[in-house]
């Protein structure tokens, strides 16, 4: 026998989660088609070299890589952004400004705790070869009408320019992006042990207490307020904040719920040389990512979510054998109706079974075609939550429940 | 540099593709939840020793198995059946029968051929923990309805039951499986070639000219009647379908489209050991599984795919600098009205590029608002497939837009 159990890091939607995630993934599709995004897919597995090297070393140590039955070195999609720009790159033909939105899983081999897995899902939206500063706006825009379409009134995007950080290695810009989390000494602490000298740690750490927006941010800025978004309220300067990744440029950003501790539900920026990787010509590009997972939780923590077991309207049970058809006619006419149905399967479980099955499984009607029925050309409809219970007409019937959906 | 290829036997779904494959999965979704299935996902990858063994050797060769950073053996989904066996397995207070549906790629590192890719969709429905023929009846009956809904009138299900083929290996059942492909003759030397003695392939090969239903498919053909459905036109029987894997063990079924040249479009049947092997108890069920390439592939052929290179409405162009303003501002307005809305990025493109632009992606309607529409408070509204242009106030542009939704 085999022990049925999944990977750490990993995780099963059964139905009640499925439904849900569901349900948000289509909020955020409609609010990416509205601003002018189209789906892309791309495959789960890339060549090696075409995730190497562009994330960070950091993130490199992540990838799941592997060598395929044909001795190709694969690894799995690590975010969304440089198959995209691979995609780019390869079609070059593609219409420009090609602005595309994407929502696949991705894997990391993180350490997996509370709120990080190896397997899960980003929302992407990106626009490719425009350097104009609308489309960073646009992104930000969109963003944040997603944040509020999900009912999270106070999402603010933070905004810095990464090119303040450009003379500093990445290992120094990780410690500066910490200095809220853990304070100015904790950071001069941990520059120095990451090498920096004393003097030049301190006078770092002091540099960001007065750092003024550069002009590239204070246009972003004024077309942001042309969208109509407010500062401070909807966007707002964030001197040291710099993101993970090294292929940003310049812009760069990241989403924040005042409700949720875990910080940010996602980010983005503008990335204007990943493409030049594969082309050599550079195409600019700028754009955001949804950590799917975590937008769940901070719903669930608001009681922004309704769980909802199963997307069945109503259960038709089996009186007994001589019942079936009559079952079956029912069900098929529902369904002709649009109406979600189910059929018990077993004719020989009692009535009771059949009902704790549709309670258990969240399902709210429930319909009983016995002799009484039959001959009175009638169906009883219970209703599970109100425990109320009536003879119907077919007709009736179908009004009830089109009217329930 | 970084040559942008992609993995043979991958693809790339640009906007075209991508829209055109999420219509057909929003009809099969729609038709799987009106037959009362409810969604499930479960991981890419699984431990090896959830995989192996289940489908068969030849399919064993085929799955992407590896190492991971953690030295565990794991492998890449190769079909949800067997991840669906897990979890069923797994969660034993999941409430019988379970009824689910799954929408999720699977990896096969096949031979890439036309038609056959390493990476491709399933559109899977199960019913697990129930006996009764009903649902087999149910599977087969949701099926036929969702090849309805996609516009295949010739669909019909190929029915037979595996039992039938207990005692013998499962190489000459791969045999016996191509009697119509390649004729009597050719059976009897592929089984005389994989080691049957010269007489039993002949007796073999003879016995399914005349093979009668068991009474067991009898029974799953009278419960189909009644759910509406027609022998030899939406049902038939077939000696020798026999199904690739090795975990069926009753009623098997298999989708053809008449019109179709390349064979059936998904196939499935009863698998009432599976779960066994996780748990020791036997808990039966019954499923089938869409191809959804081929799914697309027939639909190109018979011309049932509208293609649609973009999912926007309108492009709102802009005519210099000074008027980006009032552009951002009609592309505000119209996104408020639910219209999928595209802003031009580059005030210093002339009119004329914009427009390309638009047409180039398929955009159908250009929105211009120039110093002449500012000052008679107007928007000049194009159809590029008409070639018309009219100017229209704001709120009728509204209404226009709307009704052409």
């Amino acid at each position: 026998m085999i022990k049925p159990q999944i990977l750490k890091g990993f995780r099963d939607f059964l139905p009640i989660d499925a439904i849900k995630r569901q349900k948000v993934i289509e909020t955020i599709k409609k609010v990416f088609e509205l601003f002018g995004f189209d789906p892309l897919e791309t495959p789960a597995l890339e060549y090696a070299d075409v995730l190497l090297g562009k994330y960070g070393e950091e993130a490199d140590k992540l990838l799941y890589l592997f060598e395929d039955r044909g001795g190709r070195k694969v690894g799995l999609r690590y975010d969304q952004t440089v198959p995209a720009a691979r995609i780019v790159a390869q079609y070059s033909d593609i219409p420009k400004p090609f602005k595309r939105y994407q929502i696949q899983p991705v894997w990391r081999a993180e350490n997996p705790q509370k709120g990080r897995y190896r397997e899960f899902l980003q929302c992407d939206i990106d626009i490719f070869g425009t350097s104009s500063l609308l489309a960073d706006s646009e992104i930000i825009a969109c963003v944040l009408t997603v944040a509020k379409e999900l009912g999270f009134k106070n999402a603010k995007m933070l905004i810095n320019d990464r090119s303040v950080f450009t003379n500093l290695k990445s290992k120094f810009i990780t410690a500066i992006d910490k200095l809220e989390k853990i304070g100015n000494e904790n950071v001069v602490k941990e520059l120095i042990t990451k090498g920096m000298s004393d003097q030049d740690a301190k006078k770092l750490v002091n540099s960001f207490n007065d750092k003024k927006p550069t002009s590239h941010i204070l246009t972003v800025f004024n077309y942001l307020k042309t969208f109509g978004l407010e500062e401070f309220k909807d966007f707002q300067f964030k001197a040291n904040l710099a993101r993970g990744l090294d292929y940003y440029t310049s812009t760069i950003f990241e989403l924040v719920l005042p409700d949720y501790q875990a910080g940010s539900v996602g980010g983005g920026g503008r990335y204007d040389n990943l493409i030049g990787q594969f082309t050599g010509n550079n195409c600019p590009a700028v754009g955001f990512a949804f950590g799917f997972d975590r937008i769940m939780e901070v719903m669930d923590q608001l009681g922004l979510s309704t769980p909802q077991s199963t997307n069945t309207k109503i259960l038709v049970t089996i009186f007994s054998s001589e019942y079936i058809n009559q079952s079956i006619a029912l069900t098929l006419k529902l369904r002709n109706a649009n109406i979600n149905t189910e059929l018990y399967f077993d004719p020989n479980d009692k009535l009771d079974k059949q009902l704790k099955y549709a309670d258990k499984k969240g399902i709210l009607f429930v319909a009983i075609l016995g002799p009484d029925e039959v001959a009175k050309n009638k169906i009883t409809l219970k209703n599970l939550k109100e425990r109320s219970q009536k003879p119907f007409s077919l007709d009736e019937l179908d009004t009830l429940l089109a009217q329930s959906t």
